[in-house]
């Protein structure tokens, strides 16, 4: 089917609270309406999961699971889209008559946010009337699968990091607005520091972190004047970036500064290099600011990072106390999506299973049960059945998080972050390298087998 | 510097008119409110401008400069914003007032959107008071980056597709709600017939496509069921999903209710393949509905599609009407960014350049004058000093966008959807081809090249 609707309003076209629910695609709500006029809105259970890693990822993190449920929490269908979803002359006025009255009322379980979850393992089960679990799914895979993929890219540079910071620097090739936020967002649950997006900031109560563009200081008539003017401004978060000319210049300049902000009784808080050779630049400007006794200053590092960068760098010896990423964070670039699905897995006939080849699901509610070593190391996980037995000792992943249409878990972004940080911590060693190829073992229950084999005969 | 804001609003986070102007990097503000100290607010020009082609792109597709205008229009800071700045205790008061009634007062000159560009002619030219200027940096490189992007990717599906249709079935993979939005727009113009996104259709007018998922047809006791269900519910609009179970016998049962709809009056409007060899399933299918009778019913093909596959299924002979593109288009995954920049060009001490290795910058408001052959084909740029006479016959393509800080360029989706499919039909053939390696000629103007040797020395 192909319709078109009434004429644009241009303009920068926000997703708001009001409009959010009609992003879906076309064929969940003709289904729906489909599902509505031949009676069949029984309770469905639908799972969201990845079917394979992407390349180069060797663990996912939970992450948008918040944001999924704020959305389901307080979809409407408001006068403006229903008017429209009129307009295209498809839909039946009793369909319209049941969106007008929509409310997500449908139970949730997931994997919280911040821990680590492997393919196939659901992130997300939506137990619900079919109409209204079919309706969210466009919603809920672009919610989830972002978040998860930019959480999973951002653990990277972290990890790679070793303890010290890592600022998402990405705003400017993020892919559009709604993208920057939760760039930001995702990477701070992965154990960045901060971020550079100052909404993000406001929204999520992310530190915002910035220091100077090399424009700023070509718009001074030399980097000395420029330096100290802004030194003047912001005593408190004096951040140089010392590489518009001449590096070993600039630190000289900062030096300058550093030695005039401490008979002031300030502090030159850092110094940043965004370009060149940036591992032998910064030992030098170390070694530069070490000697002038601001042992203190930081330094901080950026320009097209990523973790290979990272790593490479502090192998090589490099001084960094922080690390700007960007584009390659925020567009998670080497793998630019996540493969999320969302699958029918039972329904009020019973289990559901689909068989194509590369497509095959696996019937029913899960549980995830993850089996830790004596040093609290993941050593293996078991995807069951919801109403199996786990083995001893191992802990349930999937938790109630939505019951009847209200969040039932509430989190600070500060706790997720923490869980995520801790989680990242006690990877096996083989995961947090960067190389390819290990591979954390993921089995299938007895009771799950027992069920596929049953339903594939 | 890096500051930690009030607790956080969990949620889903919206972009909105009211707090869009936060979606800046920190370090915009933090210049801003120091040029405003030290009384450096005269008028700036800054260029934004893509430096280099991205892999697999020999063309780029002007897109996002309404959305970008519209901001710049309408961009405010509100009381929370400005209670959130005061809270990070870095800003002057002064500051802070300027803010409250900030208004972007500026000029624009723009290639408008649907036009092909070039790497490095300017896309935007910001002339504004500095500030101003300097403010909307990441908003615009967020909006631009991200919508030449997809419009620079979907122009090499359409091209493939060689006048059949392409639609925009992204939502999913989609780099969260406002990507998801931006991505059908852009889509759209770059000559995609429609979209499978609701919310896009709403707001955008772009017409809307779907037909159904497999797990509608697995809802229902049998696939001739679900057919009928499908038929009875949407007459005018029936598209079948004929691959859930095996595609030959799904195009039978397409074909007995194609035929139950011609008695009935109605006519089967398409079919969908969405696995397997959609070559030589597509020719197999074709056979069949002409054999049946049902010469205008379509067949639609989806399934991890991209212009090499479309080109390659269309070698082969594959009997197709339209193409379904998700992942691949929305997030552009062979170059998942586009690497605009902003940068100052002018301002009121003269014309401004950077020297450094990689990110030289040209100096000057310019011109971008493009030549033609006499079929009307495009045969080289010249990149010049905006005021310098252009070569006779020359087309320019930067224009007035906004004066003041009002829209003086109004254009509707449909006409610049137009303008671009007629680019792109004028494009030199070696460019529309998806091999890489053709190299449309940019030539820098003598007064831009006297310029900047001068600069230089």
């Amino acid at each position: 089917m192909a319709v078109s609707g009434p004429a644009a309003s241009p303009g920068f076209g926000y997703v708001t609270p009001d409009n959010v629910a009609l992003l879906v695609d076309l064929y969940e709500l003709a289904m729906a309406d489909s599902y509505l006029r031949n009676g069949m809105n029984g309770r469905a259970t639908f799972a969201l999961f990845v079917r394979s890693l992407p390349p180069s990822r060797e663990f996912l993190v939970s992450a948008g699971i918040e944001t999924a449920l704020a959305c389901l929490e307080t979809l409407r269908f408001g006068d403006e889209a229903i008017r429209y979803l009129r307009g295209l002359h498809l839909f039946s006025e009793q369909f319209l008559e049941y969106l007008r009255d929509f409310r997500f009322t449908g139970d949730a379980r997931a994997v919280p946010e911040g821990e680590v979850f492997f393919p196939p393992e659901p992130l997300l089960e939506i137990s619900a009337p079919r109409i209204e679990a079919q309706i969210v799914e466009t919603l809920l895979l672009n919610t989830l699968n972002f978040q998860v993929m930019v959480a999973s890219k951002a653990a990277r540079s972290v990890l790679a990091a070793r303890g010290r910071g890592v600022v998402d620097f990405s705003p400017r090739r993020d892919h559009g607005a709604d993208a920057a936020l939760k760039a930001a967002r995702a990477a701070y649950i992965a154990g960045c520091t901060g971020t550079s997006n100052v909404l993000a900031g406001m929204l999520y109560g992310i530190p915002v972190v910035g220091t100077m563009a090399h424009s700023y200081i070509m718009s001074f008539s030399d980097e000395l004047e420029a330096f100290r003017a802004f030194a003047r401004d912001f005593p408190t978060n004096t951040v140089l970036l010392i590489d518009t000319y001449d590096t070993m210049q600039g630190v000289a300049n900062a030096i300058t500064v550093g030695g005039e902000m401490a008979s002031a009784g300030a502090r030159l808080r850092g110094v940043r290099i965004d370009s060149g050779d940036l591992t032998a630049q910064s030992r030098a400007v170390r070694a530069a600011l070490d000697a002038a006794g601001l042992r203190e200053t930081q330094i901080f590092l950026s320009g097209d990072l990523n973790e290979y960068r990272i790593a490479e760098m502090l192998a090589q010896g490099a001084a960094a106390d922080a690390f700007g990423v960007g584009t390659e964070l925020g567009t998670s670039a080497d793998a630019p999506s996540v493969g999320g699905v969302y699958k029918l897995v039972e329904d009020e006939k019973g289990y559901r299973i689909k068989l194509s080849t590369g497509k095959a699901t696996l019937p029913g509610r899960k549980q995830v049960w993850r089996r830790h070593d004596p040093e609290g190391q993941p050593s293996g996980d078991l995807l069951a059945l919801h109403d199996e037995p786990g083995p001893p000792g191992a802990t349930p992943m999937l938790i109630p998080v939505m019951q009847a249409g209200r969040r039932i878990l509430s989190e600070s972004l500060v706790e997720i972050r923490q869980r995520c940080t801790e989680r990242l911590v006690a990877l096996p060693e083989e995961l947090k390298h960067l190389d390819d190829g290990a591979a954390y073992h993921v089995a299938l229950s007895p009771g799950l087998t027992a069920l596929r084999e049953r339903m594939r005969a």
